[in-house]
């Protein structure tokens, strides 16, 4: 921590912080400058985070040196976490995964036919929302269990694994029952409860960025699931929210190599709901790929004509096909592999 | 809702799209423009809203006549909602409110106090956090219940009503007991589950905008708590997220206009954590006033040395005195009070 | 400014920083933590900030302790500027200062009906393009130094002062000849070499922000023309982009006390192109005095129907009317007046 | 151009608007719902844009369904443009393009060392500025003139084309002189003048996106310059403004596949301004090309720590020889090459 004073702080206001720091038993390297005083603190940061410095009179600001996630950065942890699941699959491995299927669950007849689509060509996991968070009450708010029975059938019939969002904190017996990855969605990326609840289960965690969180509040979002005991987190970047409307959300490509640098977790983007337009969507998963990241979730429908959800932004089966050789051959030439 | 087509849409594609809308008893009426056509629809758009007419070949757009929103709407019911509170609080009649109060409940001491300050400059509700959606899960949680019980006590010997945050759908018996007014937080905005719960409720919600959600977005999530049965929802502007960093948020004041002409519910202004700097709260709730805020929430601390959560922004007793005498003056100049 | 370490740097890495300060004569402090190393370097800040010390083996980040605009602080000038225009007319002091007139010039007659109107309401400058910077090549691009002598001819008629935007800085002699105040419009706040030549002027400038710059970068704009000498410069806020679009800019009404605590310069704003739609106006001008700006910019128009720009955002004579009785309350409410 | 009335529009409001499109030659189609009455315009959409038809009483809204840009649209010209440039380099068609070297001209032996590396890998231009637009005035402002004199001399030497900054409108005479392609910053996309100044010359130009422009005003500005009669357009997406602060802008990766299919004209990706640290800029540039970009400008430096300006984003020359391998091998991959 280095707190910086005003032009004008007075020795009392700097003696006022020093006696704080002595009772806090951090040390001071007072910095006597031309036109300000500052000190910088030696010791654990984590005690004086909750200490309101900035509001002490005299003090201008207060920087933080130290990040305030732990557990999931690279410090805490410096080589990449491999998630592994069932016997061969591995999240932030060599291989990419494809995370693949509709937006929401809609038939069984449906899911089943998309799961066996999209596993043919690659996919290792079915998405598809049971329960849906719909902008507007009147839209159609998904199957529930039904949906999440669905979704097991269809695993069961292709082996793909389940990824399926979870909205309420007492839904957790049936997804633990259900799914093999829960999603946690952007919209309830700072629902905090949810997150340690989750975070007290053994299920891996596919947690979405929230549209207006910086990449630092994501990792303290992933903190509070892998502080509870809960390791398995996979952090999911799906576009943030700007001035621009020509895509649905803007993919922030840049925090690939960011949240790299960062963070040991594995990578998935969501190239669908960044784009909101399936003529976007293949470009955006090309990009995510080449950029460095371990997978993809990606939208499919054979008629989005009939998609009760999202029709616009789904891949159409054949825009999948092609693609999945396109992120083959990236991955390929970038020393992985789909 | 008018569906623009590509400028060289098939015939065939046309008529796919009138059958569509025959289908659903909905009449169209073309217009064969030189380079492309367009098809205004007349009858129930939500009828449509729920067809992803984007998808279907041919279209290149579909833009919606009437808002997704109905009952908070304008059109819906024309003049000002007022919500009656207790036999002589009124949200959104001719006299702000004032909501004041700590960040965070720390001790039964420094509330009552503080309850007890703002009471005598004219604040009608005391603000103040049991439970605290933190950032950090190392961060202080908040009080839980007991909190609640301090403001029940805080109420007791001053008259003021609680507003005070839930942030899980389990909460609501005991947020039913304490509460006066339940708060919805910016980063619940969205959790639809918790908006429907509250929406059985027969208490009145302080509904807080997201920090990365639009005012449409804003009106929806207020159309669940209304459509679900509870009419007492009051809209509250806290800052939406930008590029600029000399404030923690940026209020978004045009966003006052603009709720007043789109709903008919009340609006309350947070300048606190729109400011994140206690400097600037005063100006930000002087404009707020002056724009036509129906009220404001403002965080008040005697020693934001020791506050738990957010001190740098909380007002001193002496700031807060002087700002409700400011704010006296302007809602007198605009014919309205104090 | 404060250099931080890695926590590997190594004794070689934090020794190559401690002589490029020396050979800077520049005081490094250290603060040898548990985690990493902190330098705290005294003396004058300027000389580092062209050292891209970031890029240092070993150094993690680097701290700017000090603002880097200088003249336009209120640490360099710590009273308001006032800038005197005519015998009577002053911006920055206790009376609030409205500038009024349509976006474009469009024929002597309407500009004549406008500034008289406006100027009987209390109005000091009137305002009127001249020179416009349309998004379409294909738009009305003003009708040049034709509608600078119009300007000049209102002037006479009225005594109003007239401030207009030049877009060019080959057109100097031409504004330095018509008008009282050269305004720099949004699109050119970060155009330096148009900045440089109203720098050189004595006529007073009023600063537009740019719709993507922070505040920190507007007023180094104003640091550009400071510097050349010009020490008349008005800042106007005049809204910035963000993902809101039910106004056509978001106004960043926490500017004006951000402003007001960083800078002596008189701050005006500009209501009329941060709405975009006539019925939000007077809300945002509203605030804006109450929140302690000096004055407001805004566009009115008695024929929108016929503006050939901006017409939408345009005050009608009689909403304008209205709305100087109200700002006058306002001003009279907090102690100043119109 | 469809007219969305309000809910109660008058008979005589919905006349008063046919009269005016009967008096422009229009002919309109009415559809009169149940709630409110639409109207879609057939004809020449340009002649209603600057009629402010939104102010006309009764009027709600109104949406335009022609894009505003002519000539820079696919509408126009159906096929991708290949700029061409000497004997064999083509911008636009299936070799992507390299563009590298120093942020800013140092000296004429650094300049001259970096051609010639960057050359050696697969360079075909030399980017350097000679002019550079500093946030501070008391930064370096570049070499001038001498620095066009360098950028020709290492021109001679190596062969590589030279892509440099030009600001000032006074300036095109030394950049025809010296310049091969003219790069137009993000501060100037919307300074109008400029861009017709350029729009009038014969040299190629590489027009940057402003931080806070939508992709239909980078198309505008580009028909600024393409309307003028100069068809060489390059368009280079460099990063948006946001509120994400780990990247210095935000690279919107979707503009990528907007931009392909909205217009012909290549388009450049800029990933060290988007970056602003150089561990990112290669994981955006293998994104950009993975995305479908014709070729990346991007900053080399050999000494960072001696550059004086933008050091932190500069590729080092190993890592810019092992970027050029991995954008080879993902252009190869995609049917493209290098």
């Amino acid at each position: 921590m280095v707190i910086i004073f005003k032009p004008k702080a007075s020795k009392k206001e700097i003696d006022h912080i020093l006696e704080k720091l002595k009772e806090l038993k951090l040390e001071p390297k007072v910095s006597q400058g031309i036109e300000r005083t500052v000190i910088g603190v030696i010791g654990d940061e984590a005690k004086l985070r909750t200490q309101p410095l900035e509001v002490y009179p005299g003090v201008e600001k207060v920087i933080a040196v130290q990040e305030p996630y732990k557990m999931v950065s690279k410090e805490f942890h410096n080589k990449p976490s491999e998630i592994k699941l069932g016997k061969n699959i591995v999240v932030g491995g060599k291989k990419i995964v494809v995370m693949a299927g509709p937006c929401t669950i809609e038939s069984k007849e449906r899911l089943m036919y998309l799961a066996k689509h999209v596993k043919k060509k690659g996919a290792k996991f079915l998405r598809g929302g049971a329960y849906k968070p719909r902008t507007s009450p009147y839209d159609f708010q998904g199957l529930g269990e039904e949906g999440l029975k669905y979704l097991a059938q269809a695993k069961k019939a292709t082996g793909l694994l389940v990824v399926t969002e979870m909205m309420d904190v007492r839904d957790l017996p049936l997804f633990e029952k259900y799914a093999d990855v829960i999603q946690i969605g952007a919209r309830n990326m700072q629902n905090y409860n949810l997150l340690k609840e989750v975070g007290k289960s053994k299920k891996p965690v596919l947690l979405k960025r929230g549209m207006a969180n910086t990449i630092k509040d994501f990792l303290m979002a992933a903190e509070y699931i892998y502080s509870q005991g809960n390791h398995q987190v996979m952090l999911c970047e799906r576009g943030i929210r700007t001035f621009e409307t020509s895509t649905r959300f803007t993919l922030d490509i840049g925090s690939i190599p960011v949240l790299k640098e960062k963070t040991h977790l594995p990578v998935i983007i969501d190239p669908s709901h960044a784009a909101g337009k399936r003529a976007y969507v293949s470009a955006i998963s090309r990009a995510a790929i080449a950029a460095g990241a371990d997978g993809i979730i990606v939208e499919v429908h054979d008629k989005p004509e009939e998609a009760v959800c999202d029709g616009p932004q789904a891949l159409l089966p054949k825009m999948y096909d092609e693609l999945m050789v396109e992120l083959k051959s990236i991955a390929q030439a970038l020393g992985r592999d789909l």
